[in-house]
């Protein structure tokens, strides 16, 4: 059987990802059991919340000290003794930083096969037809529920869920401005993807741009990072405007995640509503197919950053939180 | 004419209110203009959104300095030249901190005639069917919207708005629960106004009787504070549960009313609603009633904290914060 090379957790971290935090290590892979399959990972997706399960309990346990770290992958069948998968299938699911995967018979997070569809690459399945494009589809359409003519503030905005949320607002005819931080991610978001404005919150004169990007107030603050660029938005939110909050990535790496003083949420008689993307497992399917035909009439753009090599999952994991990446940070394995 | 005693603002208050921030000063009630009624101010309504007033624009324009203090009332009219008001009639509405208050032919925050209801004091209308009890009966009925068998957790529970807040949640079939700073307002929540449990947050295990007084998790936090104790509530709350942010007193006097940290909205999907009364002004008359039925039907019970004396308004509103009144603190002129 192959080496198996695995990234363990070892550290919760301080802040960023330090190098010790994950630990590369090597063993066989087992041999497989009846109902099982082996699968080689092929591609892992990069995503803010890992930061989250690997220091405290959420949504999922935090992953144990010395497990391998939690992750989303798209892995090929190499080997099958499983009912449902044969070898050369494509699968998504929770991989895990490694470079094969064990899939039982029955997992309580399922893998799922990947459709061929022409024009798609298969990382597509990570990104804006995978959890992240799920998550801006059922963040927009089930909690913002965006009417035409609204203004759609989105931070992160170049980020794998923002730049899918800001195009959907686009598609229900919202004003769209996002926010991020280079030039170079602004540009992408008003020239390429349809963004009727893009701040960047890096220069000195981000909040008077603000302010002169959303002439109509706010109606709409889909929110993934918090802190400062989240207090700066609610001060020209609407009455009774809503806030979707999707992330908080300024208070994953520290203690707090602003908004200090909540307030503002009576002036405004605003409503905050924080939502998980497993909520809405039973309907990814329709989702994906309405995201993939938007994908193919040209309503929704994507981008990816590509790290090569599994070693390099932990510095790609501080890419999320300095801004390194636009649109959705995958390591190639 | 008559000499009107008036606290006017002079300086906007750091923390609580200093002994300058209010100045009483004197001047003569001004020759009434045609149209016009002058009323003698019987008493009034202290609450805590005054400090607000104080310090800071918000829902309504912060008081400017050397402006007789916001404050809402309850007057009698003293003489009339008014089209709609006549020697005798009881009036609440933005009085102001003042013995004396002149009625214009029309203001922009009109005066309501109180009627007279047998079992009901007039100050009635300035709590329990005034702006507070209005606040807990929108704040529970459009907000909250309680189901039976909910359980409510409701903070500064022995407040004006709190108790009512509470007392609607039993009437709605909700497992009720306060928060309180002292054990005489616990006793007054669970032994005269029917909650299932009140705790003392001053104890030092009141967060182990917060969790044993919650068994099934808490689906609706009734928010008066914020802070701390908030943060405390959040933990206990259920999947997909619902705060009503109605006030924050514990950042009124400082920067900050937490939680300092919005992640576990996310990972329990919460939502956070900001409201205030005065959206709901056209059904004022229609709730009062309500209220008033449940009041004369034993459902509702009230209490108030009564101070006697204009120039006492200051000591008065700092009670507000420091945990001093039971029920509605009101200032007799």
């Amino acid at each position: 059987m192959p080496i198996n090379r695995q990234l363990r957790l070892q550290a919760r971290p301080k802040g960023l990802l330090a190098p010790g935090d994950l630990q590369l290590t090597e063993s066989p892979v087992p041999e497989l059991q009846d109902g099982q399959a082996l699968a080689k990972v092929k591609y892992l997706s990069m995503d803010p919340t890992m930061r989250v399960w690997m220091a405290v309990d959420s949504y999922l346990p935090a992953v144990g000290i010395g497990d391998v770290m939690r992750a989303a992958g798209l892995a090929e069948v190499i080997e099958s003794r499983h009912a449902q998968f044969k070898k050369g299938d494509k699968l998504v699911g929770l991989t895990g930083l490694q470079e094969y995967v064990v899939i039982e018979a029955q997992s309580k997070f399922s893998f799922q096969k990947v459709p061929s569809i022409p024009f798609l690459s298969d990382t597509a399945f990570l990104g804006v037809l995978g959890m992240t494009g799920l998550t801006a589809y059922f963040g927009m359409t089930e909690i913002a529920k965006p009417q035409k003519g609204e203004t759609l503030v989105v931070s992160s905005a170049a980020g794998a869920t923002g730049s899918v949320a800001g195009q959907i607002g686009k598609i229900h005819g919202c004003r769209v401005v996002g926010i991020a931080g280079t030039d170079d991610k602004c540009a992408w978001l008003t020239d390429e993807l349809g963004f009727d404005a893009a701040i960047n919150y890096k220069h000195a004169d981000w909040k008077e741009k603000l302010a002169a990007a959303t002439p109509d107030g706010i109606d709409i603050d889909y929110e993934n990072v918090g802190g400062e660029i989240m207090e700066e938005v609610l001060k020209h939110m609407n009455l009774h405007g809503r806030v979707v909050l999707c992330g908080l990535i300024s208070g994953y790496t520290k203690e707090t995640a602003g908004p200090a003083n909540l307030g503002i949420l009576i002036v405004k008689r605003l409503k905050v509503e924080g939502f998980l993307v497993l909520d809405y497992a039973s309907r990814f399917t329709d989702a994906a197919m309405e995201l993939g035909k938007w994908k193919m009439l040209g309503k929704l753009k994507d981008r990816q950053t590509i790290v090569e090599g599994l070693e390099k999952a932990s510095e790609a994991i501080n890419m999320l939180f300095t801004g390194g990446n636009t649109g959705k940070l995958i390591v190639k394995v």
